[in-house]
């Protein structure tokens, strides 16, 4: 079940916060539901970085109460005939281009409701090919996070399986190894994975962590328990396996880059 | 006819968001007004750069709606006897310092109502001479987007076309040709022009479109009607034509600048 | 004595506005106290620089209106066992780790009250040992501002003497002297001091102004009385000595950087 619509409404983007197209989404989305609360997630997403902006959206989401409203644009394909949807999961809604933005999200919260976004008296009155953002998503957004128009009644309702997924690259499992990409390398450096703590055996003391050039000995709880200037492996604030470098940036250090794979080996790997 | 302030207040600056003057001058202004909505348009326009805002300013106010304050402060002048004015036109509300900020609003929106600020008991009690934003701006803007106090108590009426304009480029006509100086470079390298729908023909597709070394053959209706990597033209989310690669930027492998000159030429142009 | 909180929070972090972290710590503030109004006043601290964090407070609270609540995150010891602590001052709240954050505030506005943040129950159910901006800071915050509980039932009531303080380097005294360190530089390259108006003698315009190869003669009331690319000295927006060009770049021509000592001498001084 999704929650009513609580009036919070979190944006996120490709377009940066120079230009004024952020605040043109915002002036449409109030000209709705004045009284929405607008918060920006971020509009520093990579200029048609699906698969970040999907990464950046399943580590925020679930700190908002219920009933948010999430709108995420990143739509390289607008004006093509890719579709516009809203889906609700774990709570939430989630407005967006049916573009892979809502893969990760929905591999950890099975849809319960999608509708396809074809009713345009929910829309700007003028519809540019080039702007949904402020045009369809922003508007849309506004009438749903007002409570005065229903999920069902904002488009035509459609099966959550169609929804366009990323090939995200799966953790993969053996008896002794795991391996994940680094899906995201934050402003501290920290390179960031999707293995979770229950895809790690007990005893995290015993497991060696290697990505590229470095690899580090046991999972640390927090990066005091390391000194400053050495490398650790410990879960990030986003929930998934980290690489940092306490007081330092493990990007820049060990020239990780996004899509690196991370290997978690337990100690009795022979191809250590 | 303004529309009663609406309690929105758009903000646009020229103070980065490293520092903490913005939150300066959200403070002045919730300390008068504690209800206000205030949104972000940018605060990363250039360094005492007035054009700039002066358009970024046109492209965003009038997705907000009736009755929003904007408050503009790119303000080289501050400390001078340049005059701080509000605007009221198309309905919405203007604070700026009157220095050519608002000239390509007033170009497209005629003032109803302008009054210059001089009257201290509505700035903040002690005005420092470098930062009006937060002591005269803010405090205004709050006043006014409240409703407490009308336009015409907030300053002496004086008459909008004293106001300061820049002596922007005009589009000019031939019978054979348009031209127009990019006027702003957005973060997508997409090169934006004032010149409208209105300004060219009926058969868009016999156009050719010219700046510096490219030349385009048609305006097309979106970015997704180009293959990737190709250069179009198209008329952007500002409303005015606008050069543009699909998934690349316009402006870095065209070496395009702002002030460079976009001609638009019929096909029967001779001198193309 | 502290005034009713007000339901305004102002938030300051070193975490970027790229990634998502600090819209989580908004999600966990607005999932305790949805009515809150959430101000940015920088995310842009540079990674880790207590010293700069606590600067910029210093120099933007007092905007706010009483009964304010200001969270300020740049946290290099989360996990460790420094403490984490609600001052008040000022008629306003200071939510922070105890890490010198607060010394310049304290240095200007002694704490009323103070208590140190060991109630498990005003955080977020699941305490990361990384990111307690989120998981601690946000919902207590959340719960302070919404005025359902007050400051001594939020933590164990400390003696504010006991607040870590920065070794803040004190502008130093001479009967013909006065010098204290550039503290900060903000992005139009004006080189800030603690040097105080009062602390200066009547007679500005007799005083020369030193900062390694710079010497200005007098202090100005504004940028403007200067002529453009000329090196001035006057009181900045932030309320101290500072050195700028009159639209230039200061730090950049005169090569200045943080921590550079400026000296104001009278003219009688023999050494100058």
């Amino acid at each position: 079940m999704s929650s009513l619509p609580n009036g919070i409404v979190t944006l996120m983007t490709d377009f940066g916060t120079v230009d004024g197209y952020v605040a043109a989404m915002k002036g449409a989305l109030l000209s709705v539901n004045p009284r929405a609360v607008l918060i920006d997630v971020t509009h520093h997403v990579p200029t048609q970085d699906i698969t970040e902006a999907a990464f950046q959206l399943a580590t925020v989401w679930y700190a908002f109460p219920p009933g948010t409203v999430h709108v995420v644009v990143v739509d390289p394909g607008v004006g093509s005939d890719r579709r516009a949807v809203v889906v609700a999961a774990g709570g939430h809604y989630f407005v967006a281009p049916d573009n892979g933005l809502l893969t990760l999200l929905a591999a950890n919260e099975p849809p319960t409701q999608m509708v396809v976004l074809d009713r345009p008296e929910f829309f700007r009155s003028d519809v540019s090919s080039t702007f949904h953002g402020r045009d369809i998503f922003a508007p849309v957004a506004g009438h749903l996070s007002s409570g005065t128009v229903t999920l069902d009644r904002l488009g035509s309702t459609a099966d959550a399986e169609t929804l366009v997924r990323l090939p995200w690259a799966a953790v993969q499992d053996t008896p002794t190894r795991i391996h994940a990409p680094v899906v995201s390398v934050d402003r501290f450096g920290n390179c960031r994975t999707l293995i979770t703590r229950r895809q790690l055996p007990n005893d995290l003391g015993s497991l060696f962590v290697r990505c590229g050039d470095v690899t580090i000995r046991g999972v640390h709880r927090t990066y005091t328990d390391a000194a400053i200037g050495k490398t650790l492996a410990l879960f990030g604030s986003h929930g998934g396996l980290e690489i940092a470098v306490r007081g330092g940036n493990a990007a820049q250090s060990w020239e990780i880059r996004r899509g690196d794979d991370v290997v978690v080996h337990t100690v009795g790997d022979t191809n250590l």
